[in-house]
């Protein structure tokens, strides 16, 4: 791994580990949660909102932005940092989940997949060399191996063939990355079998990457197997690497995977919860469009520092909310953003204090 | 007038004036642009950012207000500026251009007018009174007589007889205005005809009132018609007092009435072409959708300061905005209030130097 992607541990309590990451575009303080921006943008958001939320990386799609810009395009516009307005680091998925996941026009061909455009419905043919080239083209500081990620439920033998191509595909992909102001990531998969997490462990160490991310979970299963399974994946991957698991943004599970050693998170949760009116609390998650609500002259958050809960009532956000008007939309994701990565940041503090135990038992209620 | 209204002119260069009206929260300097807040939102701005584009009064509607989240409401909450987080001026119409306009619903009956709500469908009736009494709960600074506003090409009947029917309810209005913070304008009817817009100069100006404004134009009527009698009506209006055109905001009709002697606008210009994709710029308005934008690294409009032009391509917005992105609207929607607002503060520094008609004639083209 290059110098400039140090991975340096500074705290450990029990499993859990402060940590900090260094990229071309600053250091990444870990436990950390990435706010997803699918099209190079987090949902109404805009890069000097996203600041003063505490985020210091985000996520954006390889999938979306190759149809809708396209890589190419991003590259003459000087990358994605730039496109977007965002100078901090930034990771982009492979694409793997979004081709798989959205659809369901899936069909692996060859050495590649062929799946049919969720814009437009058109035909496309995707192999690792390709997802990393999309990715070489956006430019992020982090990107992610090309993988295939069954669904909850899968079979044994689905499962089974998901781990040896995903691990296949993990090797093609570092074999063409060639940006060395990058940091390639290898994904896990093999849901919730033990035995086959340790294999695709195995195999994806074998190759070996500057950070291993765990795919595949929070995809419908059952929460204890979850919990369970991730335990189980993290306690395998090296400790002297950066650990990301994929999809995860609810409180309590967040901070069960800190638990477990867990490093990064991404989540559209804070943005999907807002969109229905919801926002998290530090008393659990409230929906904002209820009629008690209505004359409440109250913070969505009385614990909370953001411009949403220092400026407006819950009654104000309500009518918003009802109404549909935008704003209702933006300060609930800027609250709910804020409240995760403001989460995250003070499990971060406990390790450091190794009190983390603590934190985590007087944390918010599961939601 | 109560002498927290003081109205102060600046200067004058022909018709057009600088001048300061003072409010119990803050003097606004004319001519000014407000944007508008219909339900306590400008749509996608929060008030910082309304504060960031110049903007130094608002606009809400009493309609919309009455309706959802309810007048009382918002009195309970501390009034519309604490309501919505706004500290500087804001100024409520007075629910009648809504009332005759949406819908197509209204009847006159005896001292008032009987209507479908839009949001439900319910019948309701309002009088002059009420309209008062709603606006006193909201708590502008400026609020607006309840006013019957025809159609353009009504026919001369009608105009008449609306004429008369806004003079009987302007002066009933100021017989029951009592809040003594707030101050009450009369308006002024009568299509595009002048003896009609004399007749009801005259019977507004003798209720008396601390501000003019002229409504029933921009509704469709010509466009050499409308600056025609805005013009022939602005001069006839008192001229120590503001003189408020209702509903004008594209460009080159505000340098117009600034050239005519009006000192205030609101409009859902800015807004409504943003949701089009359209922006306002130096060198004329363009639509952001257009395919020519895609690989533009260049700002919306290279003279403006907005945070939008400052930190975002041509292409990052055409992308945001082909895939219905927020953020695209909301980029658009600052930098075109911006634009908006700007324009009438150079225009105003442009009479202060004697210099209006070469700004006018060196303005951006007609839109």
């Amino acid at each position: 791994m290059q110098k400039s992607f140090a991975f340096d541990i500074i705290a450990t309590d029990g499993a859990a580990r402060s940590a900090v990451l260094a990229t071309p575009h600053g250091s990444i303080e870990t436990p950390c949660f990435m706010p997803v921006g699918t099209r190079a943008t987090i949902k109404t958001l805009s890069p000097r909102d996203l600041e003063e939320t505490g985020a210091r990386i985000v996520l954006a799609n390889a999938y979306h932005l190759h149809f809708r810009p396209g890589a190419g395009l991003v590259e003459r516009q000087g990358g994605l940092h730039r496109f977007m307005s965002w100078e901090r680091p930034i990771l982009t998925d492979s694409g793997g989940f979004q081709v798989f996941s959205l659809g369901d026009t899936a069909v692996i061909r060859g050495d590649g997949v062929q799946f049919r455009s969720l814009y437009d419905g058109s035909l496309h043919f995707f192999t690792p060399e390709m997802a990393i080239r999309v990715q070489e083209q956006l430019g992020a500081d982090i990107i992610m191996c090309f993988d295939e990620c069954p669904p909850a439920g899968a079979g044994a033998g689905y499962l089974k063939a998901a781990v040896d191509r995903t691990a296949r595909w993990a090797a093609r992909s570092r074999a063409v990355h060639s940006r060395r102001d990058q940091l390639l990531m290898g994904i896990v998969q093999g849901g919730t079998d033990p035995r086959l997490r340790r294999q695709s462990v195995e195999l994806t160490v074998e190759t070996g990457f500057g950070g291993y991310a765990i795919g595949g979970l929070s995809v419908g299963e059952e929460r204890s197997a979850m919990i369970d399974t991730m335990t189980y994946t993290a306690d395998l991957l090296p400790a002297d690497k950066p650990r990301y698991f994929m999809g995860l943004g609810d409180p309590a599970g967040m901070l069960e995977a800190i638990a477990a050693g867990i490093d990064m998170f991404d989540c559209v949760l804070p943005t999907r919860v807002a969109r229905n009116g919801g926002a998290f609390t530090s008393g659990g998650k409230i929906n904002m469009r209820n009629a008690g609500h209505s004359e409440d002259d109250g913070p969505v958050d009385p614990e909370c520092r953001c411009y949403a809960c220092l400026n407006f009532s819950r009654a104000y956000i309500r009518h918003l909310v009802t109404q549909k008007e935008i704003l209702g939309l933006h300060l609930l994701t800027l609250h709910n953003v804020t409240f995760l990565i403001d989460l995250v940041r003070r499990a971060r503090e406990a390790i450091e204090r190794g009190r983390f135990h603590e934190f985590k038992s007087s944390a918010p209620p599961a939601y």
